[in-house]
């Protein structure tokens, strides 16, 4: 059997305990460590597990999916992925690949982002569909995020912006040369994806937001030093969350009053905060 | 301290390390149970932790808070709440209840139906908002529903529909003569729902969707027997998916080719899948 076994968010004790009984029998365990990151290390699950870890990164997911299955339909393989199992489409591709090896699949969900920034008091009601946010390089800006914030504004919705990881790059030249030499993770900020999303809306002057709107960031959801502060992208963009992961939820005019009293408090300025909901957000539909 | 813990889906194991944790060592333990069910009984769940557990009804969690909030300064108080915490907003109310009272909140994600739905094989950045429905009676069919479907299809995203459960509910000659006898519990089915949305259809008459409309119904997502079935919604008004909980998705026209052969495997007819998909779906945005 393959177990897609979610993990949650923050450390090694979210693990699900059914997730965790099927971990310690396991006779394989593999990590999914590139479409998100756990705050803990590969040593420290380890160690709560009883069990080796091996990481397996988009190039052994991807390329090397027959030997992760190897022998899955005798014995139990443990395929772990920070938060819900089906968060990335490269697993969808793994189970279907089971599924033509006739390999029984079984997936043990998890909490998710997607679902965890309900923390910040926002209604889940109140959100339209998910985006990714890359890092911007010199040439190359892709702003498709900008469109889907634009149709979930339309209507009136929230947007959950995911942000940028980059674990296990090779800089261009090391790739040219073939050096599997890789680069330093790194993790979008909330800072950076505000600076960002202020860039588009320069370039795209479509009005979708300004630097007026509010937006919501949250850093290390779930964990017990879990951060959130509300401000105006001109505010979140000079904002510092500390370590990663960061997300950031941009404001939709379809608010109800329990989100402005749950957001208040974490308001980085109670009066700007006060004004702009007053202006652009209170009883609108 | 309050700590709303999240139960996830299906049974007792299904709640975190960390959280089971923190109910072995509260002081009062409350199960949420109006909102959403687990699959076990309470009496299952009391073995696994090893203490006693109090259901809190809607009642008791919107009028009587300051007794689940009592002493909570000095003791742990764990509320325990099936899926994800957040999911439903009578817990912001609880929060910012403590909050006023200065008792220190703290919240432990788990699973929620609205990223285990990705069990589907439909790819999360491709719903829009989710909606809720409620039985019809005869004369109060409420279909705000429609309306935010409509928001979602005009856009080409999926919707999530999470179905009506009544428990604890009394009669209206009960209600009115004042004694506390209560209906057994009752949960809408894919079936049910599909009927009622194709009755809204003819009823309104907006195009929104119609009897050829794909769509996926699922039953007792995360547990052992769960349960996928994608048909047209005249098909899965004619389904059977057994025991409660049950949840639908309309499929919106922007979908992807995995997503196609992940659900085909679910389809009650295939044929009929594959025309209405090529048709209506395939390599739409």
């Amino acid at each position: 059997m393959l177990y897609l076994i979610g993990l949650g968010l923050a450390d090694e004790k979210d693990i699900t305990v059914k997730g965790l009984e099927i971990v310690k029998n396991a006779a394989r365990v593999y990590l999914e460590a590139y479409t998100a990151i756990l705050l803990v290390d590969k040593e420290k699950l380890e160690a709560f597990y009883g069990r080796p870890v091996t990481i397996a990164d988009r190039e052994m997911v991807e390329s090397s999916s027959d030997d992760i299955l190897a022998d899955a339909s005798n014995v139990d393989v443990a395929f772990l992925v920070v938060g819900d199992p089906f968060s990335a489409t490269t697993h969808s591709d793994l189970v279907l690949r089971a599924r033509e090896l006739s390999i029984p699949v079984r997936s043990i969900p998890n909490a998710s982002i997607l679902t965890a920034i309900g923390a910040t008091g926002l209604q889940l009601y109140n959100f339209g569909q998910t985006v990714s946010m890359v890092f911007f390089l010199e040439n190359w800006k892709p702003s498709s995020f900008y469109d889907r914030i634009k149709e979930n504004v339309s209507i009136g919705l929230h947007t959950l912006v995911l942000l940028d990881i980059k674990v296990k790059e090779q800089s261009l030249e090391n790739m040219a040369r073939g050096r599997k030499i890789y680069e330093p993770p790194r993790f979008m900020t909330v800072a950076q994806c505000a600076v960002q999303m202020l860039e588009t809306e320069e370039e795209r002057k479509e009005g979708v937001y300004g630097k007026d709107s509010l937006a919501v960031g949250v850093a290390r959801i779930g964990a017990e030093d879990q951060k959130i502060v509300v401000g105006t992208l001109e505010q979140l963009a000079e904002s510092d969350l500390g370590p990663p992961l960061h997300s950031l939820v941009l404001l939709g005019r379809r608010t109800h009053d329990l989100e402005r009293e749950f957001l208040k408090e974490f308001a980085v300025g109670k009066e700007t905060f006060d004004s702009v909901w007053k202006r652009d957000y209170e009883g609108k539909q």
